[in-house]
């Protein structure tokens, strides 16, 4: 992962060039051109030229110019953001919410707040995603290649001897699976299903079947889906499959995730577009399409999306999604097996919180699983588990636990609900203040209200007890359960510690972790026996 | 509470006039002329004509035309939109989120979906808030008058000999205590402040203290709104004060709740506004007054506002809106000791996640209070206490306890973070149909996946399993500790059960329950003590 050069990084700040401090939304640096729209850095990244790209904020219809870009800079949104997401799942270094930025979209430039610096479209910046910060200019940065640290190597491999928790990695895409076996990953943790979706050539298929008023409209796009999902698994199987043995490291898929408004059209651009072909008259037509959609994407809205319908509320109100997911995830494993590989793929159903949804989804699934197995011609080896990440899930974990092969643990929507943080507004609202202390009148000393920030370093007391309590109920209930953790906490050494203290089997944390996991879960594993000696 | 003539009501469905069946957000039955705005509703209301104000969803600026309607009706929001929660306080029947009829604001009508029936303005409707349905025409109400019906009078005394459990009732206005008294109510278990933020004539010096700039102008307003606020609590503890005794019934007040952009005009209304004027031209200083608004309202939006800025955090932030508010509290009670009345009020936290918010808000408030105490030259009885309303407050209640005089579960919010539901979305999107049962492909009959609606009646195995483990901490940390619970549960009779065996000193319900939930915890003293024998 790319990081600056100290010595140039400082003389930059020396320099006055340091323009504002943003959410540290994914790690690495970058530097390039400041360039305003997707197409724009599409065309521009494609003929060679590093560029940053600047937005208020990104949504699906930026994902084309996020894939050539070195690094992205948003105004707007948290580390659960569009672009935090999307940047960590690419590798790609990524500042976000930098409130210190005011970007004007038409005008192609941002001001820098409290100064009259300007940045305008084709100026270098450089951006740190792992600190946060902006700068005007170029810093060279200096790439780490983990192949040629032999020392480190030598040191991981000597580690490994003594950990007892396995270390897999998050990944959505086969390059992502591919680097991660290179850091020494056992596994894959979570293939979040849904940035599949937003791919520019999926997307408008992705909204057809969003916005079907029919199943049989709604099943049309899912078989044009079909074979994208199909060929992605194939590739994430096969990055993860040994050459030496041809047998496949395990593979958790989650099962689409987001609410579904996530991959429509922002509903004020539709308002403001609305708005202002009434006021001009004319364009029948266009005006009538775009409040068609603008009805549809509002009956969608919701006021709090991240409590709504989305996880498994999805499958079960529209079984055919869940059914696509896993004709593709089980046919791809069927090719695969053909040409002689041993696969293990594990279809994780999302956000549970009722023993029943899970029972019921499953037994959809496996229906449809013996369907595609006789189709094949041939058993396919699958798992079906869920993930832990609404208290309700943990605190009735007996229950839930007979019905599933795996928990995976998926610590930031857990923190999100255990504290009633949305990690989007919480962050920037309140939260890092909670962390670095609030100025009170009559106080001296900054008064802090939280020891560490818990979306980083799970919080024990309230978060981990749930874990704790979910992990003892879990395997009383079925003692042959295996149990993970793929939310961000498992690559933050702290949190490895305590999971390799309540008995995890794994951690699963982002493919550039996966080195520090190892040493963490070594670390965890030497402290522990020292202790019991 | 009135309530549909039953043999009127069977005439009005034979006839076919029932229109659409939306969420039952507030209990009552009411006719009058369907109105489309909020301005002719008062009109028209204060001449006395009845009248149901009828809106796509309400927002403050409708106050003014809920505080004379019989009743209300929206096509969108939940049971905790802003229609349902002030016409619950009003004690004013409310269907909300009729998504079965299509409000035309403009044409001042509404059309009844799947059908060519049409409500003009002027027409009149009946609405039935106990069950949700919308009638055509007049159907003429019963009152029922509790002073009358002696028999249920003798029932309920009878009935109190028994319970073990305190029935306290949640009120926000005068009236409302009145009627709890009236209805046999103990004590004031939440007394919300916000909703008299909301009053027109105030809403403006709210904003200005949202939009404040500095602390100053920020403080400006707070001191306008104090005497207002004052003037509320000193109305309440008058109607809670036992004339025999001049001993005031305890009185819960909840410091302010909910996110502040909620008491600011709509960003969706000010971005077609803008929208516009910006296509038109010209306008150029209202236009310039709106964009700086809209600014202002964008940037306190949020994801998800329900896990964002709000309770106690808002305190945090902003010391001097608590510290108002505890000085209108304690200031009514002095006003009215002066009088020679013995008060007890008690100030409830909201939203406390971690200890550290508790305590820093106490401590601050604590010195305000003995400011209050030195000004009014005589010590003031009062306690500090918080809502249990975040699944890490129930787990972490042991930390808690030794800071609160009482704790309230919040079961409504704690319900929402506990499963991950927001009522506003889940209610219509997907949880109706969790417990109605889902049409699943290739099966018969319809797959239940809850068996009862959380949000009426408490979840023991997940919510009731959190709010008896902070039972069992809360006391072990503080045994003089007071647990009470007011949420909607505290008058559903199966909640009341529960909260009777897990040992709570109170429920705390609408005024109007408070008849069911004294018969209902004279019932479950009963049962147990059967159990005990």
């Amino acid at each position: 992962m790319p990081r600056f050069d100290d010595s140039e990084k400082k003389r930059a700040e020396q320099e006055g060039r340091l323009l504002a401090k943003g959410l540290n939304a994914s790690p690495g640096a970058a530097y390039g051109k400041a360039i305003f729209d997707a197409d724009r850095a599409e065309e521009l990244g494609k003929a060679g030229t590093p560029v940053v790209l600047v937005r208020p904020e990104t949504s699906p219809d930026d994902v084309h110019g996020m894939l050539v870009a070195k690094g992205i800079l948003t105004a707007r949104g948290g580390a659960t953001s569009h672009a935090a997401v999307v940047a960590r799942g690419l590798g790609l270094p990524c500042v976000a919410g930098c409130e210190g930025i005011r970007v004007n979209e038409e005008q192609h430039l941002f001001r820098v707040v409290g100064s009259d610096m300007v940045i305008k479209e084709g100026d270098d910046i450089s951006i740190d995603g792992a600190t946060g910060e902006v700068f005007a200019g170029i810093i060279k940065t200096m790439d780490a290649d983990f192949n040629k640290e032999t020392d480190l190597k030598k040191l991981l491999n000597w580690a490994d001897g003594f950990r007892k928790l396995g270390v897999w990695a998050n990944a959505d895409y086969p390059r992502d699976a591919q680097r991660a076996i290179t850091f020494g990953a056992e596994g894959i943790g979570l293939c979040r299903t849904e940035h599949m979706f937003m791919e520019q050539e999926r997307l408008p298929i992705v909204q057809k079947m969003i916005l079907a008023k029919t199943k049989a409209e709604r099943e049309a796009a899912l078989d044009q889906l079909l074979p994208f999902q199909q060929s992605d698994f194939k590739g994430i199987f096969e990055a993860m499959v040994d050459p030496d043995s041809n047998e496949g490291y395990p593979v958790v898929i989650r099962l689409i995730d987001p609410p579904l408004h996530e991959f429509l059209p922002s509903y004020e651009e539709l308002l403001v577009d609305v708005t202002r072909l009434e006021t001009q008259g004319g364009h029948e037509a266009e005006l009538a399409e775009k409040r068609q959609l603008l009805e549809a994407v509002g009956s969608m809205r919701e006021m709090n999306p991240m409590l709504g319908l989305r996880g498994c509320r999805l499958g079960l109100l529209f079984p055919e999604i869940n059914v696509m997911q896993t004709r593709a995830i089980l046919g791809a494993a069927a090719e695969l097996e053909k040409a002689g590989k041993k696969l293990h793929p594990k279809i994780m159903i999302p956000l549970v919180g009722h023993v029943n949804e899970l029972k019921e989804v499953r037994r959809q699934l496996e229906s449809a699983a013996a369907e595609i197995a006789r189709e094949a011609g041939r058993p396919i080896d699958y798992k079906f588990g869920t993930m832990i990440e609404l208290p309700r899930a943990a605190l009735t974990a007996d229950q839930i636990a007979p019905v599933a092969d795996f928990f995976s643990f998926g610590t930031n929507d857990l923190t999100q609900t255990t504290f009633g943080y949305s990690r989007d507004d919480a962050e920037g609202k309140f939260l890092l203040k909670y962390v670095e202390g609030l100025d009170v009148p009559g106080m001296k000393d900054k008064v802090k209200i939280l020891p560490l920030n818990p979306f980083q370093t799970l919080d024990r007391d309230g978060v981990g007890q749930l874990v704790a309590m979910a992990v003892e109920k879990g395997r009383k209930a079925n003692p042959d359960i295996e149990l993970g953790i793929c939310g961000e906490h498992g690559g933050d050494p702290d949190s490895i510690e305590f999971c390799n203290q309540i008995g995890l089997d794994y951690v699963s944390c982002s493919p550039f972790r996966v080195p520090v996991a190892r040493l963490a879960a070594a670390q965890a594993a030497l402290t522990r026996s020292e202790k019991d000696r």
